[in-house]
């Protein structure tokens, strides 16, 4: 019988290539290293599909992914224990179930929350340098703020897109983008989809916003032209963790 | 002219060999690096020296270091921000002031606190995995401050030294063992000095007081005997820190 499982991967992503397996390369992916152990688990080939395809040092606490094996007759929720035996340790299944046939971890996903980490302080730390990016000047956390508010909602975001992108449809809905701080200064987004670095790109505008090189308001026209030159620069990969894949509910 | 100049160091040790340079071994230490970058912005060999020798894998917040120089017209509060421009991003020199011409890190310290790190969660953590020791079997909180208070004071330690240490006398003073818990475990040593793995070797045996399989009191007669094989076995080296180096007032 073929069954469907659903499984949640948190990852360190510093040692790796991105999430997606790169064919012929010899680099160690996340997709690459699960597909490996799983095939050895269940005992045939398994193909492994990620709700988000994280890029080379990004993080993830909440990584959804699928895949299909014929077979197998582990209980779902012992497949954390014995994936997590054969992982290594910067990779880590929180959670499995079984889910319905037709299920897949990114076509169905709804919505994905991204939180991006800036350690602000005079020096680095040594112990938050691969989970954070350190910004040493001072930052006017309420202008990033008023930034984060004016992006929320419906919008084209083609300006926020990496260059040389070629996806048609820019317009994607960011249902929250708020700035938190305490230790570290958090910046979570949530979104019915990503375009490509966009959540780097407008960590990179807000940071300009909190410089004070630009005004809160600048971001809507940055936002208007479309016009990626005018956004400011990508944040750093490591700064960058997916935490949540959302489903409807009902989709386990 | 001569100056002394004392400075605190952080750092990652997980990709070292620990502190102590270790000659003719191509091993990558602390001490190694620190000379090596100090020697180059002084334009002379500088030999450093480390208030505690940390094993391989263990960290530092406060490791104290001192060394001397002759002519180098740098000053102190500059020296951080010139030694982090070329210090791997693990290590960072986060405070420099300069010090009377006899100050030695080591021989001048009166105590060190160390602190120990559990993760005491079912699941292992990608992210805190260089930082802290997983447990997931549960753990006894209160059996374990309660073993930690009977440790505390004068004692012969030797129970607690590594085995085949050669040190004569291995009576040490431990000002505090104070067991903290939040999102993880935290064990706190402040002492006189410490015996060769004697941190690890107390938290191993805490540790069995937290699985119950010895009783609290029981860590009284562990110590008495000052036998190695009757204490717990050396907890891992990634969840030790070297917090800070206490000096006498007036000691800067």
């Amino acid at each position: 019988m073929m069954r469907n499982f659903k499984v949640t991967v948190a990852y360190d992503g510093t040692n790796y290539h991105g999430f997606q397996k790169q064919r012929n390369t010899g680099l160690a992916t996340i997709q690459g290293i699960l597909e490996d152990k799983l095939s050895r688990l269940a005992g045939q080939p398994v193909k492994v599909t990620g709700a988000g395809r994280t890029d080379a040092g990004v993080h993830a606490r909440g990584q959804v992914i699928n895949f299909k094996v014929r077979g197998w007759t582990i209980p779902a929720d012992r497949i954390p224990c014995a994936l997590n035996r054969v992982l290594p340790p910067d990779i880590v299944a929180v959670d499995a179930r079984e889910a319905d046939g037709d299920f897949h971890a990114r076509f169905m996903a709804r919505s994905k929350t991204y939180s991006y980490t800036i350690f602000n302080n005079r020096l680095p730390s040594p112990f938050y340098r691969l989970y954070s990016y350190h910004v040493s000047r001072s930052l006017d956390l309420h202008a990033m703020q008023a930034a984060a508010g004016l992006l929320t909602g419906e919008h084209d975001f083609k300006a926020f897109q990496a260059a040389g992108s070629s996806v048609k449809n820019t317009v994607r809905n960011l249902y929250s983008c708020q700035v938190t701080f305490g230790e570290f200064i958090r910046i979570y987004f949530k979104a019915d989809g990503f375009l490509y670095k966009m959540v780097r790109n407008i960590v990179g505008t807000l940071l300009e916003a909190g410089y004070g090189k630009i005004e809160p308001g600048d971001v809507l026209s940055i936002l208007n032209s479309g016009d990626r030159a005018r956004a400011g620069p990508t944040a750093p990969a490591h700064g960058l963790c997916l935490e949540t894949v959302e489903y409807d509910h009902g989709i386990i």
